[in-house]
């Protein structure tokens, strides 16, 4: 029985683990067919979607099984609630993934992008991808110090963010009210994929420590990116 | 201790409508402030949004403790778990509120929105506060058939998006960039408020029955949203 019981912990982080991995694919493809105006890569994304729909409901569905069949306690306990959050996280992460391949699907043969703006989103996606790997890697390692780490690699998103608003603003945008609509749009996807990065290692310093990580410290404020963008 | 149980149970069910009426107020609040550019509104929304982050953590732990002590079975075990996700939508709600509070502020004294779009933004928060309600009322009755009504009123809500859209890319859109930055974003708020409304309902119905409802039914995909806004 208890071995059945760590057997169903394991997997239930594996699942999670390669959830997150694959929401970092996602990000990944969804970036360059933005980059390349590549619709085949774009379809990719979309198809394949629906596995990140399907681990999350399987995630849930063992999460509630452990709940219901096993009742564990203290940091079993906590590692199941937290992995019920985590899902979440993880699967928004899919979705926005697959919001980026879709306005790439939907421009397509034309690029999204301004050239201007191509430098950010290219750094954007990288910063995505590599936080997305980062949140992978905290779900197999639980290491409560990288997952705080997770806050570095967001910041310099909010950063590019910032950024990102001050070339729309600027009285020199010549691209048009249209692609200021996707380029914010787009912007605001990239910064939101970084915020459940964390918030998933957010989640995991809980399950080692017990404690959930003052705001202040580790987590991301959606609310203090969206003030910073510039004043008119 | 059967009672004690059953009156927590009651109480985190009581804690989450209060958490869902305190985000309608928010929302409510959040949309005069816009339209009117009443700073003191705007301000009062975000100096009470610390609130719902608050009742959300209480909510977290109420909800872990009952686990903990209790190890509810079936349908009280889908009540705490379902109580858990539920959390993280309303808390959503409430941040998204705050995001059209902060808006307001930060434009003011002038109004965020041109006055071709402010019936748009009427109408949006008229139908953000009601399925707001809506979603309390599901909180509190437990009545399935009502939580899969929620949908129609998102969809209203999809429908406004989606016109909003056609405003801003119209070539007859004569205010500029950053209007239109302003407008994406909040557009985007509203329809977001609604869609996790939504889903504290396909909640409430997998909590009475056991099943998440089929997406293609009750839930909303984001995702679908967006790709109606209109070509270009």
């Amino acid at each position: 029985m208890r071995v059945a019981y760590n057997e169903q912990m394991t997997e239930l982080a594996d699942l999670l683990g390669e959830m997150a991995g694959l929401a970092g694919v996602a990000m990944e493809r969804a970036t360059q067919s933005l980059l390349q105006a590549d619709l085949s890569l774009a379809e990719q994304v979309i198809g394949e979607h629906d596995k990140i729909t399907e681990l999350s409901t399987i995630c849930e569905e063992r999460a509630f099984a452990l709940l219901a069949l096993q009742a564990p306690v203290a940091g079993d306990l906590r590692s199941v609630v937290s992995g019920i959050q985590i899902v979440a996280d993880i699967d928004r992460m899919g979705a926005l993934a697959l919001h980026v391949a879709k306005i790439a699907r939907r421009r397509h043969p034309n690029h999204v992008l301004p050239e201007e703006v191509n430098g950010y989103f290219a750094e954007m996606g990288r910063i995505a991808v590599s936080i997305g790997a980062a949140a992978r890697e905290v779900l197999e390692t639980r290491d409560p110090e990288r997952a705080a780490r997770l806050r570095e690699e967001d910041e310099a998103m909010d950063d590019l963010h910032r950024h990102l608003f001050t070339v729309l603003m600027d009285r020199e945008w010549k691209h048009g009210v249209a692609a200021a609509v996707d380029v914010t749009l787009l912007g605001r996807f990239y910064e939101r994929f970084a915020d459940h990065a964390v918030e998933v290692g957010r989640r995991v310093i809980f399950l080692v420590t017990g404690k959930l990580p003052d705001d202040t410290e580790t987590a991301v404020k959606d609310a203090d990116n969206l003030t910073s963008y510039p004043e008119l």
